[in-house]
């Protein structure tokens, strides 16, 4: 395949399919509409279905029933849809299906309803922050092949810039290792001796009475533990010896990198360190990055969550100060001033010579 | 008013009729379900109105149409129904309105969901976790005003525990300083003259067109930020001299307390400490207060989730160490027996001797 | 009481209550609105509760839930919230239910939604069609009585003119015979041996297992048939040695009884009937009514409903001629010219000349 | 194509997909459900969509949609799916699209919902009620022809004998001559020089601003008129020198058809009448086809409706004497004894010799 110039949602679209997604359901909300209308055109072509479903209530039900039959399936949304899906979104962690959930934000101000979620109780989805498409078309293969293998949701974190801009793209489908065959899902048999262990993936509270609730909890809570442990990737560049290390997620972190360059060719000390995974947080990776550095500065656009984890994993080894904030584009989805470059270079010299507290 | 042999869900409903609450809407889910009833039969007492609405998404959203007029309502469920809700939940904090919200929860798996949401952008609510029922009369009243002073949703963090156990108890109708006419208020005038400020509450997106978001979405941060200096309350004891300081929230603090007090009894050289509002957190005093420990331990009945709020209180000054985790009773909504008293001294003693690492 | 300016939905909702009407839900839509309003304005003040719900649906599971309790309850719409009733419609009058249904319709056109109905099954609902503010206050107190005699929903067909008509009247609370005890409601007790028949009312699928259908059906075919037999109402004039017929229903029936005493009054041998009961239709005392006339003439606003009853009544005995059809105001809802007195009194002309054919 | 045994719900998808359905979607309810089964099952092959919606108010809204794009879509339920349906039917018939529904009804007391509707307003739908499966096959692709040549739903009135008898069926493709082209459906373009006509098919109120009511209705009017002169169908036998001729529709009338050739050949001059579409009623032919005869029996399996139709077309000519009523299977769905054949001889008995009177 060439490369070709495409909009990030029909690349997305692409990768996905390449992928083996079948199913799609979602319910138009900018920026994810064209991500939608994307599948819509592509999936009849392979013989899958996309459904442009009443509201996201109905969306993530129909992606649920389709994972339940074992078929690859997706849905998704922007910040407000996603906050509908909650309930859903817990409930089918808890049912341990392949979810894949592609989130086009306006902003980055979901940080915690991706990482923390809003359903009850404990459960945790893998959220990947793709810088830029050609990231984001490989990521999304990935979610696929890793929801399949822990059988656990992924998230997509995008945003406006990454459905909305053109880039030029090859979409390569990535090789995976096997997976084993998925025998919980439903056939329509009812669990004769061949298929003893045919039980219905639909949800712990519903679909498998007679499971103890404590012992099941803890097996969950081990395979959080074990996803948290082998699945954190991350990108970093001069953090060796840097005094001040900037951190940044998804999109927005193309411009601190930018920055980071920059300044580095002036001959100043700062480094970058960028979550791939926003959840699992790389807590490790970041704490040895920061390990010389006077300070770290955190660049997100909103009032300041990531920060949580930032601050969770220096635990006060160098004080972490908050470079970024809310400041938006006309559209109310895109960056605003207050955050391009010119400005981050002005907040990162501030931390830098010192003249900003902690 | 002298004191009585109340359920906690009546002795609530009580005082948020004390407290001027005259709508109430609610989707039955245990815990939750004695509550809804105890407003059933309260409220047309007083001329009030309580609706068993058809799922939690009607509930709220007849709570966030009685409160665009002006009257103290509120709406509540259990975990799941409230992952129903978190749109809802984000677009009344930005339309700022006085919601309170009655959060029955199973067990304390939904720390997240009370202090981050899942809902879309950057939102908080005040959220209260009563130890006991005597307190939770007197947070509810609490709730209702600062829900007015602040125009802003506020959370009663309660669980099975408070909900459905009989206490003694003698609801006193607290007295707050008197607060602004609700002059925001939806009455049916189209805003003439004399009625300028009849802007319509009903959310920043849908009724307040012609107002950027930016400066709007700025001038909620700040108010959140003013939130988290003025409204932090906890409750500690012992923690002077303490070498091992434990932190629990809700009902659970109540074994923690005991177990504390029982252990100081014996010599042991450890504190105990609540905090009261789940956000904002009591870092501040929190900090202050582990400030000789050697170690903190949490104990929390869930996968882990204050430990977060407490490390970045603590931000590496000391180790600390979660010693509960998921245990239930056979309800699956109750307190289980590893985190019994008798269990949670022996982890106490774990931690206090060192034999645990952080 | 004395005689006071009202508007039509203000005077009908305060002979609901007079009739001890205490629940009523509905969703605002034109020219239905209005009685949502008078409702929600009166009923907080007798201890009653209005709630504006969510869509029909919510709205009608409401009044539902009211009625099981044996609350005197009550939910209305026009045409289209009707018909998203249907479904309910037809368990309410299976599960023998007293509803009282306001249908304040756009115009005549849903003469077949009130008479035959879309739900479901075999079954019936009294259906009143006032001509005038005055009767239409009375009727709405029949219907409240007639619903709890016959267990059987009763429907007020009402409309724009009825609405939003103002008029002087006063409403006089009427008295009617004793009823027997709603010893079928629901009131939380299980059913002990003090309580045997408190069956579940919400239902014959759902509340009466063990219930055989067939009998079941058969009962409902009975009493149906009684009420055909006994609950006939009409108006007549001048029917005795008319030549001519004129049968309209409704508030267009006033302009219908106005041209017929003009015609009169000009020595024409015109008579005028008027089922006040669209079901049962007063078939027999039509048939009489008509007796040695040579024409019967139909006036109704819509593409030809009322007609079949006309002529199931008349079954051949003359011939049955439409003089109305489909004409709007600037409203959509209101009468047309082409329906106006000037042109029925042509249209009158034709038939009673002959000009026009059967 | 040979001929093949088949269930009946397998047997119409099939013909619904030779006529060229693309989109089906429903929601499971008896004996509906094997008809969604089998669209689930069949429509993917041919390039096809099926949607298991969550509730017949989403169902008939995807096929809506589906229409509105000029694809040949259909949906289904039961009597109480199709009860939810009555607001969305009205408005589909009001946005003259072709929609086909199918009603697999439970008895056949449905008649009212399917000839008068429940929706608002004067609308009308063409209603097929096959006897039997391979005319089943014939009118399902009649249905699509006739929904596009007149842009007006078609319903095919099926019930659980129809869908759940297995029968050998061979389905032949049948010719239409050809149809304007869908000129009017949505595109995605906006209306410019080459695509003048390209307006809303979303429904007149919504989509049609700037058309005037009145006139649209009337044509609307005009188009049932004349559907009803050239669309009625009917099936008839040994009518000419019948004493007393039997009315009865759906599959109950090959029981009815039974027994009138088993009397004739006992020399009893009874005549056959079936209605093949309920709407328009086939009231010319009926008349007709009673001319000499005594009296008219009408079978059907409810508390009496069609024969409103019956003694419409009659009109008083000759006594109509009804035969049926409720009987019940123990599924509550089929036929019940009083309408097996044994039966239906002896209450023709009784009519024929004058025993029961009209």
């Amino acid at each position: 395949m060439t490369r070709r110039l495409m909009e990030g949602s029909e690349a997305i679209a692409e990768a996905a399919i390449a992928a083996g997604c079948r199913f799609f359901a979602g319910y138009p909300m900018t920026p994810f509409t064209e991500l939608l209308e994307s599948f819509a055109k592509k999936l009849p072509g392979v013989g899958g279905v996309c459904v442009n479903a009443e509201s996201e209530l109905e969306s993530i039900g129909m992606a649920w029933g389709a994972l339940a039959t074992g078929a690859r399936a997706a849905t998704g949304s922007t910040g407000q849809g996603i906050a509908l899906m909650q309930e859903s979104l817990s409930e089918i962690t808890r049912a341990e299906l392949p979810l894949v959930l592609f989130h086009m934000a306006r902003g980055q101000s979901d940080y915690y309803q991706a990482t923390r979620g809003g359903g009850h109780g404990d459960y945790r989805h893998l959220v990947f922050a793709p810088i830029d498409l050609e990231e984001a078309t490989r990521l999304v293969q990935h979610a696929f092949d890793l929801a399949d293998r822990w059988r656990n949701p992924v998230q997509i974190y995008g945003d406006y810039l990454l459905a909305h801009t053109a880039e030029a793209v090859e979409i390569e489908a990535l090789r995976f290792d096997p997976l084993p065959p998925k025998d919980w899902a439903v056939d329509g048999s009812l669990g004769g001796t061949g298929r003893a262990r045919n039980i219905n993936p639909i949800g712990m509270e519903k679909g498998r009475k007679g499971i103890e609730p404590e012992p099941f909890w803890k097996r969950l809570q081990a395979k959080h533990d074990a996803m948290e442990r082998e699945l954190p990737r991350f990108e970093a560049e001069q953090t060796q010896d840097a005094e001040l290390v900037v951190v940044a997620f998804g999109t927005l972190a193309r411009f601190a990198r930018h920055v980071v360059r920059a300044l580095r060719r002036e001959g100043r000390r700062v480094g970058y360190f960028r979550p791939v995974t926003l959840w699992p947080f790389p807590s490790d990776a970041l704490r040895n990055a920061v390990r010389g550095a006077a300070r770290v500065a955190v660049l997100e656009m909103n009032a300041g969550q990531m920060i949580d984890d930032v601050r969770l994993a220096v635990l006060g080894a160098a004080p972490v100060v908050p470079i970024g904030g809310i400041s938006h584009d006309h559209s109310g989805f895109g960056v605003g001033p207050a955050l391009e470059p010119a400005s981050i270079v002005a907040r990162i010299a501030d931390v830098y010579g010192g003249r900003e507290a902690a």
